[in-house]
Protein backbone atom coordinates (compact mmCIF):
# COMPACT_ATOMS: atom_id res chain seq x y z
CA UNK A 1 0.00 0.00 0.00
CA UNK A 2 2.55 2.55 1.05
CA UNK A 3 4.74 1.30 -1.97
CA UNK A 4 2.17 2.53 -4.57
CA UNK A 5 1.31 5.63 -2.34
CA UNK A 6 4.46 7.14 -2.53
CA UNK A 7 5.49 6.32 -5.91
CA UNK A 8 4.30 9.97 -6.53
CA UNK A 9 2.46 11.24 -9.37
CA UNK A 10 0.70 14.85 -9.83
CA UNK A 11 -1.20 14.60 -6.44
CA UNK A 12 -4.46 16.12 -8.92
CA UNK A 13 -7.43 15.20 -6.71
CA UNK A 14 -6.23 15.67 -3.16
CA UNK A 15 -5.36 19.08 -5.01
CA UNK A 16 -8.36 19.72 -6.12
CA UNK A 17 -9.88 18.36 -2.84
CA UNK A 18 -7.89 21.24 -0.63
CA UNK A 19 -8.81 23.72 -3.72
CA UNK A 20 -12.41 23.67 -3.90
CA UNK A 21 -12.52 23.54 0.32
CA UNK A 22 -10.44 27.46 0.13
CA UNK A 23 -12.09 28.51 -2.42
CA UNK A 24 -15.84 28.45 -1.09
CA UNK A 25 -13.87 30.80 1.49
CA UNK A 26 -16.71 30.01 3.95
CA UNK A 27 -14.79 28.01 6.73
CA UNK A 28 -11.52 29.02 7.87
CA UNK A 29 -10.46 25.11 8.88
CA UNK A 30 -11.54 24.35 5.92
CA UNK A 31 -8.08 22.85 4.29
CA UNK A 32 -6.93 21.43 7.77
CA UNK A 33 -10.50 19.37 7.58
CA UNK A 34 -10.58 18.58 3.83
CA UNK A 35 -7.35 16.99 4.67
CA UNK A 36 -8.30 13.40 5.53
CA UNK A 37 -10.67 13.64 1.94
CA UNK A 38 -7.59 14.71 -0.02
CA UNK A 39 -5.60 11.68 1.60
CA UNK A 40 -8.74 9.02 0.82
CA UNK A 41 -9.18 10.24 -2.55
CA UNK A 42 -5.49 9.77 -3.40
CA UNK A 43 -5.96 6.21 -1.82
CA UNK A 44 -8.53 5.50 -4.37
CA UNK A 45 -7.03 6.58 -7.05
CA UNK A 46 -3.60 4.72 -6.65
CA UNK A 47 -5.93 1.40 -5.72
CA UNK A 48 -7.40 1.99 -9.24
CA UNK A 49 -4.40 2.68 -10.72
CA UNK A 50 -2.69 -1.10 -8.50
CA UNK A 51 -5.33 -3.11 -9.94
CA UNK A 52 -5.52 -1.66 -13.17
CA UNK A 53 -1.78 -2.47 -13.86
CA UNK A 54 -2.26 -6.28 -13.05
CA UNK A 55 -1.44 -8.70 -15.71
CA UNK A 56 -5.69 -9.74 -16.14
CA UNK A 57 -6.28 -6.06 -16.44
CA UNK A 58 -3.97 -3.35 -18.76
CA UNK A 59 -0.59 -6.04 -17.56
CA UNK A 60 1.48 -2.82 -16.78
CA UNK A 61 5.31 -3.02 -16.10
CA UNK A 62 5.31 0.67 -15.14
CA UNK A 63 3.90 3.15 -13.43
CA UNK A 64 5.29 6.76 -12.90
CA UNK A 65 8.32 5.19 -13.85
CA UNK A 66 8.73 2.29 -11.17
CA UNK A 67 7.76 -1.21 -11.65
CA UNK A 68 4.03 -1.65 -10.87
CA UNK A 69 2.83 -3.35 -7.58
CA UNK A 70 2.37 -6.58 -8.72
CA UNK A 71 5.89 -6.75 -10.43
CA UNK A 72 8.09 -5.97 -6.82
CA UNK A 73 4.94 -7.78 -4.33
CA UNK A 74 3.38 -10.37 -6.54
CA UNK A 75 -0.39 -10.56 -8.01
CA UNK A 76 -2.00 -11.73 -4.64
CA UNK A 77 -0.35 -9.13 -2.49
CA UNK A 78 -0.90 -6.24 -5.54
CA UNK A 79 -4.86 -7.06 -5.47
CA UNK A 80 -5.09 -7.22 -1.74
CA UNK A 81 -3.18 -3.79 -1.34
CA UNK A 82 -5.56 -2.81 -3.40
CA UNK A 83 -8.74 -3.67 -1.69
CA UNK A 84 -6.47 -2.34 1.44
CA UNK A 85 -6.77 1.41 -0.15
CA UNK A 86 -9.93 1.38 -1.22
CA UNK A 87 -11.17 -0.24 2.69
CA UNK A 88 -9.11 2.64 4.23
CA UNK A 89 -10.30 5.26 2.22
CA UNK A 90 -13.60 5.52 4.04
CA UNK A 91 -12.23 5.44 7.11
CA UNK A 92 -10.37 8.44 6.46
CA UNK A 93 -13.78 10.42 5.78
CA UNK A 94 -14.27 9.78 9.19
CA UNK A 95 -11.76 11.11 10.42
CA UNK A 96 -12.93 14.48 8.73
CA UNK A 97 -15.41 14.32 11.24
CA UNK A 98 -13.24 14.02 14.17
CA UNK A 99 -11.73 17.27 12.80
CA UNK A 100 -15.14 19.35 12.76
CA UNK A 101 -16.85 18.35 9.72
CA UNK A 102 -20.31 17.41 10.74
CA UNK A 103 -21.58 14.14 10.38
CA UNK A 104 -24.26 14.64 7.88
CA UNK A 105 -21.26 16.47 5.96
CA UNK A 106 -18.92 13.54 6.40
CA UNK A 107 -21.53 11.04 5.38
CA UNK A 108 -22.58 12.86 2.44
CA UNK A 109 -19.40 12.88 1.47
CA UNK A 110 -19.10 8.48 2.37
CA UNK A 111 -21.82 8.24 0.17
CA UNK A 112 -20.46 10.34 -2.99
CA UNK A 113 -17.51 8.56 -2.74
CA UNK A 114 -19.06 5.02 -2.71
CA UNK A 115 -21.66 6.03 -6.08
CA UNK A 116 -18.58 7.95 -7.66
CA UNK A 117 -15.77 5.05 -7.58
CA UNK A 118 -18.02 2.82 -7.48
CA UNK A 119 -19.82 0.49 -10.76
CA UNK A 120 -21.96 3.33 -11.39
CA UNK A 121 -18.69 5.44 -11.53
CA UNK A 122 -15.16 4.55 -12.06
CA UNK A 123 -15.32 0.51 -11.65
CA UNK A 124 -18.00 0.68 -13.92
CA UNK A 125 -15.90 2.96 -16.94
CA UNK A 126 -13.51 0.38 -16.27
CA UNK A 127 -15.87 -2.49 -17.19
CA UNK A 128 -16.41 -0.46 -20.09
CA UNK A 129 -12.83 -0.04 -21.02
CA UNK A 130 -12.51 -3.57 -20.49
CA UNK A 131 -15.20 -4.20 -22.75
CA UNK A 132 -14.69 -2.16 -25.37
CA UNK A 133 -11.12 -3.65 -25.69
CA UNK A 134 -12.52 -6.87 -27.28
CA UNK A 135 -14.38 -4.85 -29.99
CA UNK A 136 -15.09 -1.28 -31.72
CA UNK A 137 -15.90 1.43 -29.58
CA UNK A 138 -17.76 4.71 -30.75
CA UNK A 139 -17.63 8.11 -29.63
CA UNK A 140 -20.24 7.76 -27.23
CA UNK A 141 -18.75 5.04 -25.60
CA UNK A 142 -15.82 6.23 -25.38
CA UNK A 143 -16.86 9.29 -23.59
CA UNK A 144 -18.92 7.16 -21.23
CA UNK A 145 -15.85 5.58 -20.50
CA UNK A 146 -13.30 8.92 -20.03
CA UNK A 147 -16.36 10.33 -18.13
CA UNK A 148 -16.81 7.41 -15.47
CA UNK A 149 -12.73 6.46 -15.34
CA UNK A 150 -11.45 9.81 -15.07
CA UNK A 151 -14.47 12.55 -14.87
CA UNK A 152 -16.04 10.79 -11.70
CA UNK A 153 -13.15 11.03 -9.13
CA UNK A 154 -12.36 14.73 -10.24
CA UNK A 155 -15.93 15.26 -9.75
CA UNK A 156 -15.53 13.82 -6.42
CA UNK A 157 -12.49 15.77 -5.48
CA UNK A 158 -13.76 18.95 -6.12
CA UNK A 159 -17.32 18.16 -4.68
CA UNK A 160 -16.52 16.99 -1.07
CA UNK A 161 -14.00 19.56 -0.85
CA UNK A 162 -16.56 22.36 -1.37
CA UNK A 163 -19.12 20.38 0.85
CA UNK A 164 -16.32 21.42 3.75
CA UNK A 165 -15.92 24.40 2.79
CA UNK A 166 -19.57 25.08 2.69
CA UNK A 167 -20.47 25.18 -0.83
CA UNK A 168 -24.46 26.34 -1.79
CA UNK A 169 -26.59 23.88 -3.59
CA UNK A 170 -26.44 25.72 -6.28
CA UNK A 171 -22.13 26.40 -6.10
CA UNK A 172 -22.16 22.74 -5.45
CA UNK A 173 -24.25 21.89 -8.99
CA UNK A 174 -21.88 24.59 -11.23
CA UNK A 175 -18.76 22.95 -9.74
CA UNK A 176 -20.23 19.69 -10.90
CA UNK A 177 -19.90 20.94 -14.62
CA UNK A 178 -16.72 22.10 -14.10
CA UNK A 179 -15.23 18.73 -12.46
CA UNK A 180 -16.88 17.03 -15.70
CA UNK A 181 -15.55 18.89 -18.32
CA UNK A 182 -12.12 19.23 -16.62
CA UNK A 183 -11.98 15.55 -16.45
CA UNK A 184 -13.10 14.64 -19.80
CA UNK A 185 -10.57 17.34 -21.00
CA UNK A 186 -7.81 15.76 -19.18
CA UNK A 187 -8.61 12.13 -20.15
CA UNK A 188 -8.08 13.38 -24.02
CA UNK A 189 -4.95 15.11 -22.90
CA UNK A 190 -3.99 11.50 -22.14
CA UNK A 191 -4.68 9.89 -25.30
CA UNK A 192 -2.71 12.86 -26.84
CA UNK A 193 0.28 12.70 -24.83
CA UNK A 194 0.56 8.65 -25.03
CA UNK A 195 1.17 9.35 -28.66
CA UNK A 196 3.41 12.47 -28.85
CA UNK A 197 4.35 12.52 -25.00
CA UNK A 198 8.19 11.81 -23.80
CA UNK A 199 8.54 8.63 -22.07
CA UNK A 200 10.56 10.03 -19.65
CA UNK A 201 8.34 12.80 -18.52
CA UNK A 202 5.42 10.40 -18.61
CA UNK A 203 7.20 7.49 -16.59
CA UNK A 204 6.16 5.07 -18.69
CA UNK A 205 6.40 3.86 -22.31
CA UNK A 206 4.60 6.09 -25.11
CA UNK A 207 1.93 4.54 -27.89
CA UNK A 208 1.33 2.05 -24.97
CA UNK A 209 -2.19 2.76 -26.44
CA UNK A 210 -1.66 1.77 -29.65
CA UNK A 211 0.39 -1.39 -29.18
CA UNK A 212 -2.63 -2.35 -27.16
CA UNK A 213 -5.03 -1.36 -29.86
CA UNK A 214 -6.83 0.91 -27.55
CA UNK A 215 -9.51 2.99 -28.93
CA UNK A 216 -8.67 6.54 -27.72
CA UNK A 217 -9.92 10.21 -28.99
CA UNK A 218 -6.94 10.93 -31.96
CA UNK A 219 -7.84 7.31 -32.99
CA UNK A 220 -11.62 8.06 -33.60
CA UNK A 221 -11.32 11.80 -34.77
CA UNK A 222 -7.95 12.78 -35.34
CA UNK A 223 -5.10 14.69 -33.75
CA UNK A 224 -5.91 17.69 -34.55
CA UNK A 225 -9.67 17.33 -33.76
CA UNK A 226 -8.63 16.29 -30.02
CA UNK A 227 -6.27 18.96 -29.05
CA UNK A 228 -9.41 21.56 -30.55
CA UNK A 229 -12.02 19.51 -28.25
CA UNK A 230 -9.52 19.45 -24.79
CA UNK A 231 -9.28 23.81 -25.27
CA UNK A 232 -12.83 23.89 -25.78
CA UNK A 233 -14.19 21.70 -22.71
CA UNK A 234 -11.23 23.40 -20.77
CA UNK A 235 -13.17 26.95 -21.85
CA UNK A 236 -16.40 25.53 -20.79
CA UNK A 237 -15.14 24.35 -17.67
CA UNK A 238 -13.62 27.91 -16.79
CA UNK A 239 -17.32 29.28 -17.34
CA UNK A 240 -18.69 26.54 -15.19
CA UNK A 241 -16.00 27.73 -12.55
CA UNK A 242 -17.57 31.56 -13.21
CA UNK A 243 -20.85 30.56 -12.84
CA UNK A 244 -20.21 28.75 -9.18
CA UNK A 245 -18.42 32.26 -8.22
CA UNK A 246 -16.40 31.65 -5.99
CA UNK A 247 -14.85 33.50 -3.04
CA UNK A 248 -11.06 32.69 -4.20
CA UNK A 249 -11.63 30.92 -7.92
CA UNK A 250 -7.21 31.99 -9.05
CA UNK A 251 -6.52 28.26 -7.68
CA UNK A 252 -9.51 26.56 -9.63
CA UNK A 253 -8.44 28.61 -12.44
CA UNK A 254 -4.77 28.31 -12.51
CA UNK A 255 -5.08 24.03 -11.99
CA UNK A 256 -7.89 23.85 -15.27
CA UNK A 257 -4.96 26.05 -17.20
CA UNK A 258 -2.12 23.75 -16.00
CA UNK A 259 -4.10 20.29 -17.41
CA UNK A 260 -4.59 22.09 -20.64
CA UNK A 261 -0.58 22.66 -21.40
CA UNK A 262 0.81 19.78 -19.25
CA UNK A 263 3.32 18.25 -20.96
CA UNK A 264 3.25 14.59 -18.69
CA UNK B 1 -21.67 -8.35 -9.13
CA UNK B 2 -25.13 -10.25 -8.93
CA UNK B 3 -23.96 -13.76 -9.91
CA UNK B 4 -21.84 -13.76 -7.00
CA UNK B 5 -24.32 -12.39 -4.52
CA UNK B 6 -27.17 -14.85 -5.83
CA UNK B 7 -24.98 -17.58 -5.34
CA UNK B 8 -26.26 -18.41 -1.96
CA UNK B 9 -24.34 -18.89 1.37
CA UNK B 10 -25.58 -19.10 4.61
CA UNK B 11 -25.92 -15.44 5.00
CA UNK B 12 -24.56 -15.59 8.25
CA UNK B 13 -23.17 -12.17 8.28
CA UNK B 14 -26.42 -10.47 7.47
CA UNK B 15 -28.42 -12.79 10.06
CA UNK B 16 -26.32 -11.90 12.94
CA UNK B 17 -27.43 -7.55 11.94
CA UNK B 18 -30.94 -8.58 11.94
CA UNK B 19 -30.16 -10.89 15.42
CA UNK B 20 -28.28 -8.12 16.84
CA UNK B 21 -30.00 -5.29 16.05
CA UNK B 22 -33.52 -6.87 17.43
CA UNK B 23 -31.85 -8.45 20.54
CA UNK B 24 -30.86 -4.88 21.86
CA UNK B 25 -34.09 -4.27 21.64
CA UNK B 26 -34.46 -0.51 22.48
CA UNK B 27 -35.41 0.23 18.63
CA UNK B 28 -38.98 -0.85 17.17
CA UNK B 29 -37.80 -0.26 14.03
CA UNK B 30 -34.16 -1.45 14.47
CA UNK B 31 -34.70 -4.72 11.93
CA UNK B 32 -35.65 -2.25 8.85
CA UNK B 33 -33.02 -0.05 9.59
CA UNK B 34 -30.39 -2.29 9.54
CA UNK B 35 -31.09 -4.12 6.61
CA UNK B 36 -29.11 -2.00 4.42
CA UNK B 37 -26.20 -2.72 6.90
CA UNK B 38 -26.89 -6.57 6.81
CA UNK B 39 -26.27 -6.00 2.68
CA UNK B 40 -23.52 -4.44 2.92
CA UNK B 41 -21.80 -6.90 5.05
CA UNK B 42 -22.84 -9.94 2.81
CA UNK B 43 -21.49 -7.81 -0.54
CA UNK B 44 -18.22 -7.15 1.51
CA UNK B 45 -18.08 -11.24 2.42
CA UNK B 46 -18.66 -11.49 -1.45
CA UNK B 47 -16.19 -9.59 -2.34
CA UNK B 48 -13.72 -11.01 -0.60
CA UNK B 49 -14.86 -14.18 -2.16
CA UNK B 50 -14.50 -13.29 -5.28
CA UNK B 51 -11.30 -12.03 -4.90
CA UNK B 52 -10.09 -14.89 -3.06
CA UNK B 53 -10.81 -17.35 -5.44
CA UNK B 54 -8.67 -15.98 -7.81
CA UNK B 55 -6.22 -17.80 -10.01
CA UNK B 56 -3.09 -15.32 -7.90
CA UNK B 57 -5.02 -15.76 -4.77
CA UNK B 58 -6.53 -19.63 -4.04
CA UNK B 59 -7.34 -20.42 -7.45
CA UNK B 60 -10.51 -22.27 -6.79
CA UNK B 61 -13.17 -23.16 -9.72
CA UNK B 62 -16.30 -23.67 -7.39
CA UNK B 63 -17.64 -21.85 -4.74
CA UNK B 64 -21.01 -22.85 -3.04
CA UNK B 65 -21.65 -25.03 -5.57
CA UNK B 66 -21.28 -23.02 -8.95
CA UNK B 67 -18.18 -21.69 -10.70
CA UNK B 68 -16.55 -19.24 -9.27
CA UNK B 69 -17.12 -15.59 -10.56
CA UNK B 70 -14.12 -15.61 -12.98
CA UNK B 71 -14.58 -18.71 -14.19
CA UNK B 72 -17.67 -17.33 -15.75
CA UNK B 73 -16.73 -13.84 -15.99
CA UNK B 74 -12.76 -13.76 -16.58
CA UNK B 75 -10.44 -12.10 -14.44
CA UNK B 76 -10.73 -8.90 -15.30
CA UNK B 77 -14.73 -8.98 -14.67
CA UNK B 78 -14.07 -10.15 -11.36
CA UNK B 79 -11.66 -8.34 -9.95
CA UNK B 80 -13.92 -5.38 -10.80
CA UNK B 81 -17.10 -6.48 -9.35
CA UNK B 82 -15.19 -7.43 -6.32
CA UNK B 83 -14.09 -3.67 -6.20
CA UNK B 84 -17.59 -2.53 -6.90
CA UNK B 85 -19.18 -5.01 -4.10
CA UNK B 86 -16.63 -3.29 -1.65
CA UNK B 87 -17.38 0.37 -2.81
CA UNK B 88 -21.18 -0.40 -2.93
CA UNK B 89 -20.98 -1.58 0.54
CA UNK B 90 -20.44 1.58 2.19
CA UNK B 91 -23.16 3.23 0.19
CA UNK B 92 -25.35 0.78 1.63
CA UNK B 93 -24.37 2.09 4.61
CA UNK B 94 -25.32 5.77 3.87
CA UNK B 95 -29.04 4.46 3.27
CA UNK B 96 -29.38 3.30 7.24
CA UNK B 97 -29.28 6.92 7.63
CA UNK B 98 -32.26 7.50 5.04
CA UNK B 99 -34.11 4.95 7.04
CA UNK B 100 -33.84 6.63 11.07
CA UNK B 101 -30.19 5.86 12.02
CA UNK B 102 -28.53 9.06 13.39
CA UNK B 103 -25.77 10.24 11.15
CA UNK B 104 -23.16 9.78 13.78
CA UNK B 105 -24.27 5.67 14.27
CA UNK B 106 -23.74 5.23 10.51
CA UNK B 107 -20.69 6.96 10.64
CA UNK B 108 -19.87 4.85 13.30
CA UNK B 109 -20.38 1.90 11.27
CA UNK B 110 -19.00 3.31 8.27
CA UNK B 111 -15.79 3.48 10.22
CA UNK B 112 -16.28 0.13 11.83
CA UNK B 113 -16.30 -1.33 8.68
CA UNK B 114 -13.42 0.76 6.58
CA UNK B 115 -11.07 -0.65 10.35
CA UNK B 116 -12.25 -4.34 10.54
CA UNK B 117 -12.76 -5.04 6.92
CA UNK B 118 -8.90 -3.34 6.06
CA UNK B 119 -5.55 -3.96 5.94
CA UNK B 120 -5.63 -3.76 10.09
CA UNK B 121 -8.37 -6.45 9.42
CA UNK B 122 -9.91 -8.89 7.13
CA UNK B 123 -7.51 -7.52 4.22
CA UNK B 124 -4.94 -8.11 7.11
CA UNK B 125 -5.86 -11.60 7.78
CA UNK B 126 -6.01 -12.30 3.81
CA UNK B 127 -2.37 -10.86 3.44
CA UNK B 128 -0.91 -12.87 6.67
CA UNK B 129 -3.22 -16.09 5.01
CA UNK B 130 -1.28 -15.19 1.60
CA UNK B 131 2.39 -15.06 3.27
CA UNK B 132 1.88 -18.05 5.77
CA UNK B 133 1.29 -20.59 2.68
CA UNK B 134 4.83 -19.33 1.72
CA UNK B 135 6.55 -21.09 4.78
CA UNK B 136 5.73 -22.79 8.68
CA UNK B 137 2.68 -21.07 10.07
CA UNK B 138 2.53 -21.45 14.23
CA UNK B 139 -0.74 -21.71 16.33
CA UNK B 140 -0.37 -17.87 17.03
CA UNK B 141 -0.10 -17.06 12.76
CA UNK B 142 -2.84 -19.20 12.51
CA UNK B 143 -4.89 -17.62 15.56
CA UNK B 144 -3.83 -14.41 13.83
CA UNK B 145 -5.36 -15.58 10.11
CA UNK B 146 -8.53 -16.51 11.56
CA UNK B 147 -9.16 -13.75 14.20
CA UNK B 148 -8.92 -11.34 11.01
CA UNK B 149 -10.48 -13.34 7.86
CA UNK B 150 -13.18 -14.75 10.10
CA UNK B 151 -13.98 -12.91 13.31
CA UNK B 152 -13.23 -8.89 11.91
CA UNK B 153 -16.16 -9.85 9.76
CA UNK B 154 -18.80 -11.25 12.41
CA UNK B 155 -17.66 -8.68 14.84
CA UNK B 156 -18.79 -6.05 12.43
CA UNK B 157 -22.11 -7.63 12.13
CA UNK B 158 -22.64 -8.06 15.69
CA UNK B 159 -21.53 -4.48 16.85
CA UNK B 160 -23.35 -2.97 13.58
CA UNK B 161 -26.96 -4.20 14.52
CA UNK B 162 -25.97 -3.54 18.04
CA UNK B 163 -24.99 0.30 17.14
CA UNK B 164 -28.43 0.39 15.72
CA UNK B 165 -30.31 -1.30 18.32
CA UNK B 166 -29.00 1.16 20.55
CA UNK B 167 -26.76 -1.14 22.66
CA UNK B 168 -24.68 0.79 25.72
CA UNK B 169 -21.36 0.77 25.58
CA UNK B 170 -21.10 -2.31 27.97
CA UNK B 171 -22.86 -4.28 25.79
CA UNK B 172 -20.83 -3.39 22.79
CA UNK B 173 -17.83 -4.89 24.80
CA UNK B 174 -19.52 -8.01 25.77
CA UNK B 175 -21.05 -8.85 22.24
CA UNK B 176 -17.08 -7.85 20.40
CA UNK B 177 -15.67 -10.50 23.11
CA UNK B 178 -19.08 -12.71 21.83
CA UNK B 179 -18.30 -12.19 18.09
CA UNK B 180 -14.45 -12.98 18.02
CA UNK B 181 -14.87 -15.99 19.96
CA UNK B 182 -17.77 -17.73 17.71
CA UNK B 183 -15.67 -16.33 14.57
CA UNK B 184 -12.27 -18.04 15.67
CA UNK B 185 -15.04 -21.49 16.46
CA UNK B 186 -16.35 -21.30 13.44
CA UNK B 187 -12.87 -20.66 11.54
CA UNK B 188 -11.67 -23.96 13.29
CA UNK B 189 -15.05 -25.61 12.49
CA UNK B 190 -14.10 -24.61 8.86
CA UNK B 191 -11.06 -26.30 8.72
CA UNK B 192 -12.62 -29.44 10.20
CA UNK B 193 -15.10 -29.61 7.60
CA UNK B 194 -12.94 -29.14 4.89
CA UNK B 195 -11.38 -32.71 6.03
CA UNK B 196 -13.69 -34.55 6.95
CA UNK B 197 -16.76 -32.93 5.36
CA UNK B 198 -19.04 -33.50 2.48
CA UNK B 199 -18.42 -32.31 -0.65
CA UNK B 200 -21.92 -31.90 -1.85
CA UNK B 201 -22.82 -30.13 1.22
CA UNK B 202 -19.74 -27.66 1.48
CA UNK B 203 -20.24 -27.03 -2.42
CA UNK B 204 -16.93 -27.38 -2.94
CA UNK B 205 -14.05 -30.42 -2.99
CA UNK B 206 -13.30 -31.41 0.49
CA UNK B 207 -9.28 -31.54 1.27
CA UNK B 208 -9.00 -28.94 -0.73
CA UNK B 209 -6.63 -27.22 2.35
CA UNK B 210 -4.60 -30.42 2.28
CA UNK B 211 -3.65 -30.35 -1.31
CA UNK B 212 -2.91 -27.11 -1.19
CA UNK B 213 -0.67 -27.29 1.74
CA UNK B 214 -2.88 -24.93 3.75
CA UNK B 215 -1.61 -25.40 7.43
CA UNK B 216 -4.95 -25.73 9.72
CA UNK B 217 -5.77 -26.21 13.25
CA UNK B 218 -6.24 -30.35 12.67
CA UNK B 219 -2.99 -29.86 10.72
CA UNK B 220 -0.87 -28.20 14.30
CA UNK B 221 -3.14 -29.70 17.04
CA UNK B 222 -4.84 -32.80 15.91
CA UNK B 223 -8.42 -33.22 15.16
CA UNK B 224 -9.61 -34.21 18.54
CA UNK B 225 -8.11 -30.86 20.26
CA UNK B 226 -9.68 -28.71 17.07
CA UNK B 227 -13.16 -30.22 18.20
CA UNK B 228 -12.54 -29.85 21.69
CA UNK B 229 -11.21 -26.46 20.91
CA UNK B 230 -14.43 -25.33 19.30
CA UNK B 231 -16.88 -26.64 22.15
CA UNK B 232 -15.21 -24.33 24.36
CA UNK B 233 -14.91 -21.03 22.52
CA UNK B 234 -18.67 -21.48 21.79
CA UNK B 235 -19.08 -21.64 25.31
CA UNK B 236 -17.07 -19.03 26.26
CA UNK B 237 -19.11 -16.72 23.01
CA UNK B 238 -22.30 -17.81 24.82
CA UNK B 239 -21.24 -16.64 28.06
CA UNK B 240 -20.16 -12.89 26.77
CA UNK B 241 -23.30 -12.87 25.27
CA UNK B 242 -24.94 -13.42 29.12
CA UNK B 243 -22.72 -10.70 30.12
CA UNK B 244 -24.46 -8.37 27.21
CA UNK B 245 -27.65 -8.96 29.41
CA UNK B 246 -29.84 -8.36 25.84
CA UNK B 247 -33.64 -7.77 26.27
CA UNK B 248 -34.23 -10.66 23.74
CA UNK B 249 -30.77 -12.89 23.30
CA UNK B 250 -32.64 -16.44 22.23
CA UNK B 251 -31.62 -15.74 18.19
CA UNK B 252 -27.94 -15.02 19.07
CA UNK B 253 -27.24 -18.23 21.23
CA UNK B 254 -29.45 -20.14 18.50
CA UNK B 255 -27.23 -19.14 16.00
CA UNK B 256 -24.01 -20.26 18.30
CA UNK B 257 -24.99 -23.73 18.80
CA UNK B 258 -26.22 -23.63 15.34
CA UNK B 259 -22.48 -23.47 13.77
CA UNK B 260 -20.79 -25.29 16.55
CA UNK B 261 -23.16 -28.20 14.95
CA UNK B 262 -23.53 -27.55 10.96
CA UNK B 263 -22.16 -30.15 8.65
CA UNK B 264 -21.59 -27.76 5.48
Amino acid sequence: MMYSLEAGGKRLRPILVLSAAEAVGRNARAREIAMPIACAIEMIHTYSLIHDDLPAMDNDDYRRGKLTNHKVFGEAMAILAGDGLLTHAFHAITRASALGASPETALAIVADLAKLAGAQGMVGGQAADMLGEQGVTSLEELEYIHLHKTSDLLVFSVIAGARIGGATQRQLDALLVFARKLGLAFQIQDDILDLVGDAAKLGKPVQSDVTGQKVTYPFLIGMEKSEALVVRLTQEAKQALDDARLAMPDTMHAIADYLMSRDH
